[in-house]
């Protein structure tokens, strides 16, 4: 099956007083391949990392112009929750993704969203069949993850029962589609089934599309939660690869959004005591702590130390 | 298949001395059913027509208490868009339907969600199968509609195969969950697969449910789009029973919706030239107007004129 | 006092592969002056009419891509209600406005502004003093709106007022926050009050600035609100100024807007049935219908008829 | 003056079945003054601790039921950011405050406001005169901040400016409505200027009021950030009582956001290194972590360590 992409004709160069950045200008239009049929890639966008001093400087007026560096002032605005400047900037991508992707992504609501219509328009027959190595059995430690074995023979089988499956409801489906009746062993072709009901039999791992807008503040909110290796790691490549496209675009923000948000650690008051004794070099008992199990283990592991 | 359905504690009788809505009290927790397997059903809401009143006064101030009865005050914000008012009364609503119907209405972004989670839990058996007068063809006046009309023999081949198709697919979940290898043609129990991936293989009619809560304004905005008869039916009839609930918690409110929103037709620049030109008995010449043959046609519908 | 702008460093030709509006770029950054001291300049954009297509046909998909042609398929969305294609061009202004205006401004919520801080830096001496012609005394129809007479005499008194009272209070604001004690009939300087008091004693008036972005749907929703005749005088400048931007800028989607939206009209459940009435040539007793005087006597001025 | 208030009609007992507080119950519709003029007060309510439980565990489905606690549930959700159950909660407050806060306030986006109209009717006088120990000097460590120090002769004088000046501008206000033209040394009365231009002219320390509405999770949002010492005296303890109405409302929840939210503590990558390395008891050379000197500082205070 061939795949067909919707084509956005490609734009002959402009000349611009925009904020422009080069590095981004590079990869605008390409597609970057993520899963086995899905991509994502980068539209349009509005501003650079000097637009959000730009419009920060507004916020605080003159008086400040020469006092910071650009990195610097950047580097305060985001660890202080200063989010407004990052609001100033904007990207918007071209991405296709399977249905149950989808359906998370969609949670973040400051967004603006395209989809594809399969109301409209028929869908293409392509569906994700995850590989080998991501078939793991369900995690004991996470209610909802996966861990990384299962045993080799079910999960090709699993495999099989996938791709099997996902062909045969797309048989289906233009059957449906065409109103093939099947009459004495013999398919007969009449009037189908209207759109919008024929989708509703394909499973979730089939392929959809839409254009999606953020900001760049909401960007990186998305970002923190789904580049985690909480999320499930279906949504989590595509947040790796915009991470990649945020360095390319904003490399003063993003380097800030490593250090402050994606490998920041958040300490509760409790846990802040514990540490605190700790330097102290007090004895700790776990039980003088309001901590669970789990906070506690989390904190052995993040700090490399024994709370006995 | 015995449905399970999320039990939500019944609340004791409370005493509380905030706007109370009697006729919504009456419903309060109660399933309605819908489609084969989904409801709707009120579980907390806040504020009652006199709440949108009282909010109004605040900002017009005292001087203006005793110039407007409540009804009349109503009809004034609804029918010029004074929507903030609206926004003090809130809806929570638990439903329980398909997941094509949940796709297109999580599009309605100024709401709050909290969805079953299938990587967390179990789907159950449940999926919709319409019944033989929704088996539709593809409209041919509308792109994304379906017409009455389709082959009977098809029709029922079609209901045949959802239904067949859905609980195929639903044993292929439990084993792909349980671990079922088929080893020698017969199936040994093993460690099965994370539900994140196997959820992926279900079709979109199966059900999962949600907690939604809105705003009365966003509610009738989502209620002027989706009671609409361009909506997909299967979306259409959960807002309808919305719309009767709307009359029970703020019948005032609902009145004034109906005559200022779902009934009311919004004419062009050009319609109104138009309009204008033949309540003056001048004569119409279809072409002196900026108008597309489909717009013209919707004139002489809804004024029962007749446009040469 | 001269006036000291925030200079926003006026960037080079760019080469870019974005989406252009050649019209649009030959007025950025260029400062369009409102009122007596305030203004509005474009800093950035993103997307043109193309965007809007571009986007609206992923949602629809391949198959009707040549059905439409851009302008077509952009006056069907906006007549239609279909919203999210808009959402795809996003545009930033840096705007100089009286607080009292920026007070109204802020209401419109989906927007994304970054404020000039006054307890940051100080402000300029800059306010807001209405032309002779603006001074109109208290509307008799609109309890909220002004109307445009005003006894000459005293029109000049208030005006002179205003001046004299923005002068007077700009001075004590400074001795504020220079410390100045009046010891002895003479001013001593010393340690002055803290800026983030001294700003609390000047008046609404007062010119504040922001940087305001917003996406193409929600822009006109504020600017059809905002651009109305109903709008406060000193807002609707802003407006209309915003109103020839847009034209520059999307000249298909402008055109759309004027049609569909600014100079539209919503008739409600019972006008429609008078004008149809009315068309149909019957006898109309007003008492038949349920709508209030104001109602009829708008039907009667926009549909040019006599409704006794 | 006496103070004038809006009058809520005080709701009798009604029967709900709706989840209910009671201790919240206790003071609905109370005032509880704020500064000289303002006050808080509670008119409606959406949800208990229970209710955020129960949206939780829809998302989570079924299994999970007696697997956790409540308090344990929610100290879980709020720390893991698992934001949506707590935006199944909503609260509406009656607030009075000065412009100048109510101006700081709307910034925060997500809520519905519904704000007395000055173009509507007459502004009260009402304005804002700080206490003699609030008259602080500018901050010197914190841009935007202020000290407690101040010249006790200069801050009596402030006080007494602030004072004479609201009262003056009030007179000129009335004046400018009344259309009182001072004629040959007598005033005159007749037709006044439009309230929407003469409210231009009163400071920002004058009080409004409007109806809040807002989510749990904004509402924590809201009072992190502003019950927080770097903001401004004058909307923290707006947000200080809101707190206290925080912890009647709901105290499972009110707990958990003082543990895991206005009493932790953000370390950054950076931070992360120099605490475990001084967990570790390796030597630590400041020049050899990315950080600032104030973000060194802080560390130290923070943790009462001592880095050299």
């Amino acid at each position: 099956m061939k795949k067909k992409v919707t084509k956005v004709p490609k734009f002959k160069d402009f000349k611009t007083t925009r904020a422009t950045s080069s590095a981004l200008e590079k990869i605008l239009y390409k597609q970057i391949p993520i899963l086995d049929h899905g991509f994502i890639r980068v539209i349009d966008y509005m501003g650079t990392d000097q637009s959000i001093v730009q419009a920060a400087r507004v916020s605080y007026g003159e008086g400040t112009k020469k006092l910071r560096e650009d990195r610097g002032l950047i580097r305060y605005l985001l660890s202080h929750w200063h989010t407004t400047p990052f609001e100033m900037c904007e990207i918007k991508f071209h991405i296709k993704l399977p249905i149950f992707v989808a359906r998370q992504w969609i949670r973040h609501r400051t967004a603006n969203v395209n989809e594809y219509s399969a109301r409209y328009s028929v869908l293409d027959k392509e569906f994700y069949v995850p590989e080998m190595d991501q078939l793991g059995s369900q995690s004991t430690t996470n209610k909802q993850g996966r861990s990384n074995t299962l045993d080799k023979k079910f999960a090709k089988q699993a495999q099989d029962l996938i791709q099997k499956n996902s062909e045969q409801l797309y048989d289906d489906y233009q059957n449906l589609l065409n109103g093939k009746l099947l009459n004495n062993d013999e398919y007969v072709e009449g009037e189908g089934l209207a759109r919008e009901l024929a989708r509703t039999t394909l499973p979730l791992n089939y392929y959809t599309q839409w254009y999606w807008k953020v900001d760049l503040h909401n960007l990186m909110h998305f970002l923190r939660l789904r580049a985690d290796s909480h999320a499930q790691y279906e949504i989590q490549i595509y947040a790796e690869k915009m991470v990649e496209i945020l360095k390319k675009w904003v490399p003063l923000t993003y380097e800030a959004f490593e250090d402050y948000r994606s490998d920041s650690f958040q300490l509760s008051k409790e846990a802040m005591k514990i540490v605190k004794d700790k330097l102290a070099n007090k004895k700790i008992k776990k039980s003088n702590y309001k901590l669970s199990p789990r906070e506690l283990r989390e904190l052995e592991i993040k700090f490399n130390i024994k709370l006995s």
